[in-house]
């Protein structure tokens, strides 16, 4: 199966960015908006068995914290993707960092940089209309984040949310 | 916000309900295929941090099950809606009866019919030309249901999975 792993930021941010996604993410409707902390991999049901440990003790290792988001930002020339730029911070980092090494899979391409996306897939045209005046909006979110979630894929590409890991020792 | 709790079956279930669903339900893109057990309800976030142990509890007393459906049915004449209908059995019934008492809004219209829609909303001619055919299909699933969802409801009428909630007393 096809899994990946992502935050689902909290409802104000999430619509928020579906304002947007509405019109200029053809993904919009296969995933709420997120952070992807893993990208798709492929493994099978016994090597994710596997995996359920490692993702709960990522989780029991970290308390909740604050993101920050003031800048729309984007992808180019790599891909014409348009996105709320996440501040980076360890948190983030050294759970992307968890999770492409040991047991998992090492499926990244470039390197993390934290982004909820709120445009892709645009033509040229399209792109060069909208880039530029998102870039310019005034964006100031704040989130607190406390927990992740593993989804996995369905055939018609849209994603099911399989487990919910919340931040701290006390969900050990 | 609005919260409600749901059962997302197994991918191969998924894929087989989305392949009529992406036809007859127009809320195909709003949640993936899923049994309900406790329909959309409004609770304050406080209110919703009291019936997480609730839930938890729920989970914690009862075992994975196995679910069979083996018909089409219809709501019909009281709503055009068709579903794959799932057995009724005593742990869908005992969690649909914990989550409508004690703490939890009792939020409920009908007796529960467990159910995993693939078509609703139809107007009477798609219903006519549709209805007949489907119930006549023979439909023969199994699966192993371990866990159920709470989610909430954003501005576009889509649904983000909050938390999961594994069956067993080991996940305590």
């Amino acid at each position: 199966m096809k899994y990946g792993i992502a935050i689902f930021p909290s409802k104000p941010i999430q619509d928020e960015a579906n304002a947007y996604r509405k019109r200029y993410d053809p993904k919009y409707a296969l995933i709420p908006p997120h952070i992807t902390l893993k990208e798709a991999f492929h493994v099978d049901d016994e090597t994710m068995k596997g995996l359920i440990p490692e993702l709960k003790k990522i989780a029991n290792g970290i308390e909740p914290f604050k993101i920050h988001i003031n800048k729309v930002s984007t992808f180019a020339p790599v891909t014409n993707t348009i996105y709320f730029k996440v501040d980076p911070i360890p948190q983030l980092e050294d759970m992307f960092t968890a999770m492409h090494e040991g047991k998992f899979p090492k499926n990244f391409k470039h390197t993390f940089v934290p982004h909820i996306t709120i445009g892709q897939k645009l033509s040229d045209g399209e792109y060069a209309d909208v880039s530029g005046s998102l870039q310019m909006k005034a964006v100031e979110l704040e989130d607190t984040i406390d927990r992740f979630q593993l989804l996995y894929q369905l055939e018609n590409d849209s994603w099911t949310v399989y487990e919910t890991f919340v931040f701290g020792k006390e969900h050990v």
